[in-house]
C-alpha cells in the first residue's frame, strides 16, 4: 500500500508539531539546527514532496474550489459559503468545504489534502488557533507555488494575498453610537479572545464612539466569553457585579446568552437594557424579543470572494495575471428589531 | 489544457440530463436506443472512464472521507457532520463536504468530483430532488466499484449498502402519544413534502397514535410547507381555517416559525397549543417558549456512521470485506422543555 508522505506523517513520526516540520522544511530561524536536519533528512528520505500541486495546477485546470473555513455550526459561515457556491457553480465551478474547527493542525492537514491537485484556489477564513499562534507557513506556501488564494473575515495582514472583510471598526462605532444615542451610558462589549482580528476591530470602534461621548473607558465592562459552551454563570456574575444598560455583542449567539440571562434577571428590553448583536441569523430573527442586528451580508461576502479568486483563476490559466492583489471592503448595516429603542 | 472528462461535460455537450447521461451509459432501458448511442459514441471519443476510482482505491489510501449532505444551514446535518469528524479525526481520517443544496444534479457532480480516488469511501444524506425522482444510479455505481458507502437519514432501501437511521415512526408516535395525554385533539402535523423518506416515517407514527385513540384522520390537519423560504401567510391561513390544538413539526424551524403565528394571533402556549419539533438545536433552547423537541442524537448518527464507513474501509483493504452490510437504528429521546404541559 503506497501512501503519499505528508506533514502530518513526518510530524507523527519524529515526535514533533506540525507547525515545527513546515518551518524546518522551510529552513526557518526558529527552529535549531539540530531539529532542522532531522526533520530534512526524514523527508527527503521518503521523498516529501511540497510542490506537486503547483505543477500539476500549470497542467490541468480542476474547475474546484477549496474552502476551509472554522466551522459550520455559526450561521456567518454557512452564509459566506452559500454566497461562494452561488457565484462559484453560476461560473461552473464546484466547490469543496473542510472545516478545521478553530485548530492550527487541522487548518494545515486540510490544506495539504486540498493541495493535491484537486482544486484551482482557496478560499479560506483563518482558524482561531492560527490567529492566535500567528503562524501562517502553510499560507505562505499556497502563495509560493502560485496557488490563488482569497482569505475573508478572519484574515492575516502578513500574507499577501487577494481579502474580503467588512468595514468592522466601522459599523461597531455606528452601533456604539446607536446605544449612546439612546441615552446609554454602561454599555457593554461581549466579546471573543482578542486575538480574533475582527473582535479586535470591532472593540476598536467601540472604544472610539465611548471616547468621542466623553465616556471614560472601562475595562470591566469588557466581557471576554470563549467561544464554545458559554456557561450561563459567567454572564450571570457579570450582570451582578457590572451595572449595564446595553450590550454590543460580536456575534448572535452571544447577544442571544446575555439577553436571556438579563430576562431571567428581571431585566426588561429594551426599557433597562438594550442589545446589538453581529450576524443576522434565525437565531436574531426568532428570538424574544426579536434582535437588533449588524447585518455582515455573508452572501455578498462569498459571492466577492468567489468573484476574486475566479477572476484570478482564469487570468493565471491564461498566463495573464499581473493584477495587484486587492481587499475588497463589504460594508455592513444595522437592522433594527426589538431589543433596542427605536 | 487537459481536462478529464466528467459526466456533467457530456451532459451540456448533447444537451441532455446528467441523469440521462448516467443511464444511457448503464445501457438502461428507460433511455431510448438512439439516445443511448449518441452518447456512448460520444464518452468513447472523449475517452470517459467511469471506473477510475476503483483501479485508484485498490492501490492507495487517503484516509480522506467524502461527505455529501444536502446542507449546512440545518443544525441537524451539522451536528452530524461534528459526529462524524469527531470519530473519523479520532482513527486519523480526514473529512471533506460537499454540499448538493437539494439537487440531483450538485449531488452526481460532487460524487463524481470526491470520487477521483481523493476519498476512501462516502458518508450521505440524500438531496430531497434525489428522493423526488428516486433516481439512484450514481448510487448504484459507486456501490458497484466497491466503494464503501454510509447513507443516515434519508437513505432508500433501493441501495444495498450500510445505513444509519433514526426510529422515525416509533418516536413520532411517542410524541403524538404525549400530545394526546394532554387531552389534545386536534393535532396538527407540520411537514415537508411526503417524498422525504422520514417525513413518511413520522407521518406514519403520528397517523398510527391518532388511530389508536380513536381520532379520525383529518387530512386538513396535514400542514405541507416548503423547505425553504416559507411564507408566515401560509401558516397563519392554516390556524384561521383549522381549529388546532397541538402542532407535531417534522424539523425545528417549522414549529419555530408556527409558535411564532400561534403567539401573533394571541394563541397562549401551553394553555391553548402545544408544540413539538424534531431537532434539538439553538433555536429551540433559545425559542421563547422554549420548544419541547425530538432530538436526534446527531452527533452519535455522525460516529456511527463514521464507525461503519472506516470499519469497512479497513477491512476492505486488509481484503476482508465480507461483512453483511447493516443498518444501525439510533434512538431519539423526548426532551420536555415549555411548549407541552409536563
Amino acid at each position: 500500500m503506497k501512501q503519499k508522505i505528508t506533514l502530518k506523517h513526518i510530524a507523527r513520526e519524529l515526535g514533533v508539531s506540525i507547525s515545527t516540520v513546515s518551518k524546518a522544511l522551510k529552513n526557518s530561524e526558529e527552529i535549531s539546527v539540530d531539529t532542522k536536519e532531522k526533520i530534512q533528512a526524514f523527508a527527503k528520505l521518503y521523498n516529501y514532496k511540497p510542490n506537486n500541486i503547483a505543477v500539476s495546477l500549470k497542467n490541468k485546470r480542476t474547475k474546484n474550489i477549496g474552502v476551509v473555513i472554522p466551522d459550520i455550526v455559526h450561521h456567518f459561515f454557512t452564509t459566506v459559503f452559500r454566497g461562494i457556491e452561488k457565484y462559484a457553480n453560476g461560473q461552473g465551478y464546484n466547490v469543496i468545504i473542510c472545516v478545521s474547527d478553530e485548530s492550527f493542525d487541522k487548518e494545515v492537514i486540510n490544506m495539504e489534502m486540498l493541495n493535491n491537485g484537486s482544486i484551482d484556489g482557496f478560499i479560506m477564513s483563518l482558524s482561531a488557533e492560527t490567529q492566535q499562534k500567528n503562524d501562517i507557513n502553510h499560507l505562505r506556501e499556497v502563495v509560493d507555488q502560485g496557488i490563488p488564494l482569497v482569505l475573508f473575515d478572519r484574515v492575516t495582514d502578513d500574507i499577501d494575498c487577494d481579502k474580503v472583510i467588512l468595514n468592522d471598526r466601522e459599523i461597531a462605532y455606528k452601533a456604539t453610537v446607536k446605544l449612546l444615542e439612546e441615552g446609554r451610558k454602561r454599555i457593554a462589549l461581549a466579546t471573543t479572545e482578542s486575538y480574533f482580528n475582527v473582535s479586535e476591530k470591532r472593540a476598536e470602534g467601540y472604544k472610539q464612539a465611548l471616547t468621542e461621548y466623553g465616556i471614560e473607558l472601562d475595562d470591566n465592562l469588557v466581557l471576554v466569553l470563549p467561544y464554545d459552551d458559554i456557561k450561563e454563570e459567567v454572564i450571570n456574575d457579570f450582570f451582578e457585579r457590572e451595572a449595564v444598560d446595553a450590550v454590543l455583542s460580536v456575534n448572535e449567539i452571544f447577544a442571544i446568552q446575555c439577553m436571556s440571562v438579563a430576562k431571567k434577571r428581571g431585566m426588561k428590553i429594551p426599557e433597562d437594557i438594550s442589545f446589538i448583536g453581529f450576524t443576522d441569523g434565525l437565531l436574531s430573527r426568532y428570538s424574544n424579543p426579536r434582535l437588533t442586528v449588524v447585518a455582515q451580508h455573508g452572501v455578498t461576502m462569498g459571492e466577492e470572494a468567489a468573484k476574486m479568486l475566479i477572476d484570478r483563476v482564469e487570468r493565471e490559466i491564461d498566463g495573464n495575471d499581473e493584477e495587484a492583489y486587492r481587499t475588497h471592503i463589504v460594508e455592513a448595516t444595522i437592522i433594527e428589531r426589538e431589543s433596542t429603542k427605536n
